[in-house]
């Protein structure tokens, strides 16, 4: 039964999810489709970011194991060809059987676009959050650098989110921009339901001058909801890329 | 009975083109649509390029005349609340009397995108074309050079095309890229139907080394379709821009 970590990239635009629903089409649920007909038998997928609906990925991360003995790019094309053009597999590689995309990831990296202009581009519809009105972008920056570190971010966590601790460690939060795209981008050992939305729904707020720089540490001390900034919409959200611990060397196959 | 010149940008992905057709959903129709609402007539409008079905534009130009008088920002602003969000009105002024987007268009430019890489990017999959095996960009660029200057262009005119001339005058024909992405761009002072895409059709095979780069002149001297490359999809094609003469001191409003 080998294992397999698998690296994707998706436009999330028309599926509900990384995670498979009742209804409509998942990137789980395609991708255990592609594998049961390869394996011909059920294919449990693990991913490593449950992305929400609209949310994009540059580097979502999957494991399973297959019955059949397959070499990874053989199993990259396999997928590809049965895999709708809005997900492709980028890469595979086989791991140590026990290898878990989401119990093992060590660090995430998501990005969050925001198309600052008086008029949407038509091109960014689907990949950015259209706001108008000109972003401080330094004073953005300066917020967004309050998060780093390790917090308990319960203000950032979607409501009816029931972790068992909502605390976090962020390595790095920075915004950047210049002209009509504003980059957010933050890394860290793992992430809310919604948290890098709100973090960006708040620094947004503070962009627009409603609130200063150090209303991010308020807002962070208060672990309420209520008191951060809306949740930005989906479609500006990538999940650029999760990394994990280099396995022991007498695991490596 | 005020002119307005106004420059569109749209994603032409899941539109029949520009022109308004029997069936499907045309830029053109969705622009005479708003502005039978905005100005309670029926509005015919001219472009100055008629995109196919699926080409994409950062500066298309349309003209029309209104009977209401309306500030062209105005306009901006009533044509961008009418118009679904593929479609942006980027900026309108008011020209003289008889201007015309199409007859008085000067030059157009073209660019042309192919993701050359084994895998597609899920997120070029309508905005480029998805060319496998590594193209040789030096060679395209110096057969796109071949292109500039005053040629008959029969060889890539779409069959069926029957236009009283078929001399055009390039400007411009490059070939640029580096990693995965490799852009062609052409400007002109006026093209045939699907020009630029059996052009790029034509770069593509001597990209892959089937010919070397001055097969361009023997198609061209061919005037012959069956001679040059296929056509290449419309997803990769985007209409920049289009450039007209000053309009003459005394014409100025």
């Amino acid at each position: 039964m080998p294992t397999f970590k698998i690296t994707l990239a998706y436009d999330g635009t028309g599926f509900v999810g990384w995670q498979r629903q009742a209804a409509g089409v998942s990137v789980q649920g395609l991708l255990e489709d592609a594998l049961r007909e390869l394996d011909e038998r059920d294919v449990a997928v693990a991913g490593a970011g449950r992305t929400d609906a609209g949310v994009h990925a540059l580097g979502q991360v999957a494991s399973f194991s297959l019955a059949r003995v397959i070499a990874p790019h053989a199993l990259v094309r396999a997928l590809n060809a049965r895999l709708p053009d809005q997900v492709r597999a980028l890469s595979a590689v086989e791991v140590p059987a026990g290898f878990h995309a989401r119990f093992g990831a060590r660090t995430k990296r998501y990005r969050y676009r925001v198309w600052n202009a008086e008029r949407l581009n038509p091109f960014e519809r689907q990949y950015a959050w259209h706001v108008m009105g000109g972003l401080d972008v330094d004073q953005m920056d300066a917020a967004a650098r309050l998060v780093e570190g390790r917090h308990d971010f319960a203000a950032f966590q979607a409501s009816g989110g029931a972790r068992r601790t909502t605390e976090r460690e962020v390595h790095s939060s920075r915004v950047t921009g210049g002209g009509a795209l504003v980059l957010y981008e933050i890394s860290g050992n793992g992430f809310l339901r919604h948290m890098v939305r709100a973090i960006v729904g708040t620094l947004v707020e503070i962009g627009r001058g409603r609130h200063g720089a150090d209303w991010m540490r308020e807002v962070i001390a208060s672990r309420d909801r209520s008191h951060a900034g809306p949740t930005a919409p989906a479609e500006g959200l990538f999940l650029v890329g999760v990394d994990y611990d280099a396995p022991a060397p007498d695991a490596v196959l």
